[in-house]
């Protein structure tokens, strides 16, 4: 998607550790012309897929997840982090391991969001290792409902993730494919 | 806002020690359609305020935010609940109590985000106790930043935070006022 890899070029900020920081329009500080854009790009890649509901985690990914769900007419549904001991019984679960913070969580969507009927678009800022999109795709499908795929802003195609999760037969689109972050530079696949 | 207040009383659910569920179409669940109409709605009060920012704060202000910093055409900044104990130095920050978790966490916003020059629309989804509220109009001032006004989906209007915040001197519109949740019925100001 052009223009967003342009604001990336112009605003995206790489720091030590491969970390991509896209803070002043995506994650802290959000441009939501953008992210309308960016609703609009997931809608006419998964046109026509028969997708019934957007899920997404908190909280970066809430704010894109809303222009998708919106420009595709279907609720959003976001999951929630937490570290409470006690998981509820009306709830799917599943564990993510968080590499940048350094800890595991469980991640919740409430039972009565997610049902056998639906064909969920899955919706998140960054793909690197894939731990919190697997996280998901495993609460969809402990629903019992179907994945569409995966709209992701923002892939580190350096990193693991994408490939993990496309050779298990799930769908990715990814709006920006980043090759490498070295140098503090940022390349673009093709 | 007439379809809020019919969709509470269609889909809110009130439970014991005051707690108003709306978590099917605002707070886990989102009806985005809704969320856009309630953009609109706070765009229509705040016109010609010289708004240049909305603030919000992680997680459940996101949706609601994004759409009132869209139709309004300004960026978004949504504020990070963290339990760090070493704050950084480039972040305003602000203490909040949470009744419905029984704890203190810290409210965050890089420094880059909000300055001087900034006329700041803090949105949340409920106003009760007033608490996190205080905390961003803390960070807004911290800035040196105006507070230009709050707007809340939900305010409960038998708890004490929206006199409080309004005593002094802060404009605070909310788009359902609810004076009470006896008997687990759902009643509205007016």
């Amino acid at each position: 998607m052009k223009i967003l890899k342009e604001r990336i070029m112009k605003d995206g900020r790489v720091f030590p550790g491969n970390v991509l920081k896209v803070d002043s329009f995506i994650n802290h500080q959000i441009d939501t012309g953008l992210m309308a854009e960016i609703g609009e790009e997931f809608k006419r890649r998964y046109d026509n897929c028969g997708i019934t509901k957007v899920l997404t985690i908190e909280a970066s990914g809430i704010a894109i997840a809303s222009f998708v769900a919106y420009k595709m007419g279907v609720p959003l549904v976001f999951a929630k982090k937490t570290q409470t001991k006690n998981i509820a019984s009306d709830v799917y679960t599943a564990k993510v391991t968080s590499y940048t913070h350094g800890r595991v969580y469980d991640v919740i969507v409430s039972k009565e969001f997610i049902t056998s009927a639906d064909k969920v678009l899955i919706i998140d800022d960054f793909l690197a290792n894939g731990q919190a999109l697997l996280g998901l795709i495993e609460i969809v499908r402990s629903a019992g409902a179907e994945v569409a795929g995966a709209g992701i802003v923002i892939e580190k195609s350096f990193q693991d993730g994408g490939k993990l999760i496309r050779n298990s037969g799930i769908r990715v689109e990814s709006l920006a494919m980043v090759s490498s972050l070295e140098n503090g530079t940022v390349t673009f696949e093709d």
